[in-house]
């Protein structure tokens, strides 16, 4: 069963990282564009194959591992 | 108009975050990892309104700054 979580700063966490890609858009000529963040996202496949019990152990490696939670959410896509 | 794009090293490109990842999981006790891939993703906020323009606008800053297109491939969704 494949999964992606996508990391991501929490609002109100300043992202110097999504801040320097608007200004090198900027720079590059792209009008409009009016806020950029940058977030993680990573692509797991994993064997087990009951949605339920994927979904369960995919934020137990979140909450421990791949995302910060202090200031980062998660989001858990299976597909 | 908000737009998320993803950029993810192309299959076959070494992915040595990922594979650290998969042996952090690993070490923590969670089985039945088969692989992992990390990747960016990058949530835009464009002024302009047109889909079909934002999506030409967007691919343009894949090809010119987000991705690095000989080894990584980019994905856009418009929202």
């Amino acid at each position: 069963m494949k999964a992606r979580v996508q990391v991501m700063l929490k609002t109100g966490v300043l992202d110097p990282q999504g801040e320097a890609i608007r200004h090198a858009l900027g720079a590059l000529g792209f009008d409009g564009v009016e806020g950029v963040r940058q977030g993680k996202v990573i692509e797991i496949d994993l064997a087990e194959t009951d949605p339920e019990a994927a979904e369960a152990q995919l934020s137990e490696m979140c909450e421990k591992l791949l995302a910060n939670t202090v200031i980062e959410s998660y989001k858990i896509d299976l597909s």
